[in-house]
């Protein structure tokens, strides 16, 4: 199975190292090991034993993951190694050669890549800047076919921060249920009040982790939440690959979820701050355009310069250390992926200096 | 595409929570997490961010398992949860649909059953236990064809112990030369003294993990050693999938590395007076016969008695305790996977009880 470099993990990797002010990192502000062993007065790690785990996953953690959702079981819950290797093994166990797929642009790459690889057509769906980066429903009738085997969401979207709209999604499920087409969410960036599709529609398989509302990425928690046939299936196939996501992640993962409140507000916090920053330095630098999301980490900000992306955001982080996913990662120029993690301090320095590349840039221009 | 669920993995998993005596695990009994802390004497579980880490892998960590190998450097490896998930990437990057591979039997169903999905043909070469459990090079040249994509060991093999021997690797090599074949080799069970066919060949990926040898599954650490083209196509690959092994996992690798004297020496430990219980026993019991490995942890074990492998299985842990992976599972009946791993005491009276069990099936014929 050929891949192609996935952009945006590439850049992440390639230059994220020098960033001085990470304007576009995905994950909340990552707990350290201490705070998370201060926050497990229970003392659940100092008791691991090092073998293979339980291995379709800790049952008390696989409770707590439960309670994330309305109509979950335990049973409807499997382990992953965080939730991208979660969404390869949706993909992978679903997707046959010949099937079609609808997924969303700008979104995450992994999504398009993984069916093109395994033998499926792939039709991407505009997430419309004007409309407030929501989908259209008559371009989802025109997309969906008999063969039509799933529809992909990151919601919130990875980089516009979309949460779908209950129309659009209502339209999906109508469709879906004509031909047994599965309805696929990542909810990596779900937030606590944001109700999750795996409550809302049958055939509905979602998937999540403690990387980024939980800080909590370097845990590589993922699951996945669907009905239990599909589990019973994608057990089967974690054999073949992870056989399981081990116990010491898992009575990590454990230890975070028991103390969710704290993790959570603590976010929200950042988050909030993050958002303040945004907001005020938007009033006085007219050349940033950002819709804000209702829920989630990210959005997706629009600048006025006569740069393409992958150029500004080289020279923005070579020459004021400022660190940006250029749109070009997403095929949309002009864009740069605005993470809001890193709290009011690092934003508002961040955008300042921002604010004056452009400055210089035009007045560079104006010569 | 379309798995089989995977006969000895789900027996472990469906069976060995009732074990009393587990007489056939792979992995020597698992170190607990306090006794790993105590060996970090450099305290570099403390430090951990539990951010993504770095993400093609910890750079002292790369340099401890390069160092593993007479000729690799940290720019030879890269990282994977386990080395099961580290054998499917290697797979799904190499492999074509239409590739022909070549496999052995009996030996770890991965190997057959991945390439299979991916659209390869496979010849399953026989390890004949009269010789030792080798294969034959006349099957080999018999085996090869001009499309032969891929030979795939498992060295010590998993349930054999097949260490295989010189004059066939180099058969193998001499093949594969001709057209570009890969050598592959999950060594999850290479012991400090046995050479790595990474180190006798070009053209040879290999795998490996601190599961087995180093008692710590529950970390999940794997990784994958090959030349630097292949390492970065697969960490292409591993952008789609788990993006970064994570930095607890490796910090805590790093440290079991470091103190690689003392974990190898525990092990080598258990597996020695594991042998030595098996072979007081098979002194005393004319009905089993066992070629015991000179490396890693697993024989594969022939019982004289008019019992398929299953049934006997189900039977000798139900009414004893006495815990085996069957034949069956590996489509070779008449014999039980034993695990060189827990131990004298384990071993002593697990095998005896086997003994009586074996007394009373055939007292019970007779009648």
């Amino acid at each position: 199975m050929k891949m192609t470099p996935f952009k945006t993990e590439q850049w992440m990797t390639d230059h994220e190292n020098d960033a001085v002010f990470n304007l576009t990192d995905t994950c909340v502000q990552p707990l350290h090991m201490k705070e998370l062993l201060q926050l497990d007065s229970d003392g659940v790690l100092d008791d691991v034993v090092l073998d293979y785990g339980t291995i379709t996953g800790l049952l008390p953690l696989k409770k707590e993951i439960a309670s994330l959702y309305r109509k979950a079981d335990p049973e409807n819950i499997t382990m992953a190694h965080g939730c991208s290797q979660a969404n390869e093994m949706v993909m992978n166990e679903i997707l046959q050669p010949g099937d079609h797929v609808i997924a969303f642009t700008p979104s995450y790459e992994q999504f398009v890549r993984i069916p093109e690889s395994l033998g499926c057509t792939v039709t991407e769906l505009v997430l419309h800047e004007e409309k407030g980066w929501q989908p259209d429903v008559e371009d989802l009738r025109r997309a969906f076919r008999q063969n039509t085997k799933m529809i992909l969401f990151n919601s919130p979207n990875n980089p516009t921060g979309t949460v779908f709209e209950r129309e659009f999604l209502d339209a999906c499920a109508s469709l879906c249920r004509k031909n047994g087409c599965w309805m696929f969410a990542d909810e990596v960036y779900r937030s606590a009040s944001q109700p999750s599709l795996f409550d809302l529609y049958p055939h509905t398989v979602v998937t999540g982790s403690l990387s980024k509302m939980y800080s909590l990425a370097g845990l590589r928690l993922g699951w996945i939440a669907a009905d239990r046939q599909l589990i019973d299936r994608l057990n089967f196939r974690r054999d073949y690959s992870i056989i399981s996501e081990g116990p010491l992640a898992e009575a990590a993962g454990l230890a975070a979820l028991k103390a969710k409140k704290q993790i959570l507000a603590r976010s929200e916090s950042i988050i909030s701050e993050s958002k303040a920053a945004v907001t005020e330095w938007l009033k006085r630098e007219p050349r940033a355009h950002v819709q804000l999301p209702e829920s989630g980490t990210v959005a997706f900000l629009k600048y006025d310069a006569a740069m393409d992306s992958r150029t500004l955001a080289e020279r923005l982080l070579k020459e004021e250390g400022v660190f940006f996913v250029p749109g070009w990662c997403f095929d949309c120029e002009y864009h740069l992926r605005l993470g809001l993690t890193r709290g009011r301090k690092t934003m508002e320095k961040g955008l300042a200096l921002f604010s004056g590349f452009l400055d210089r840039c035009s007045s560079h221009e104006s010569v």
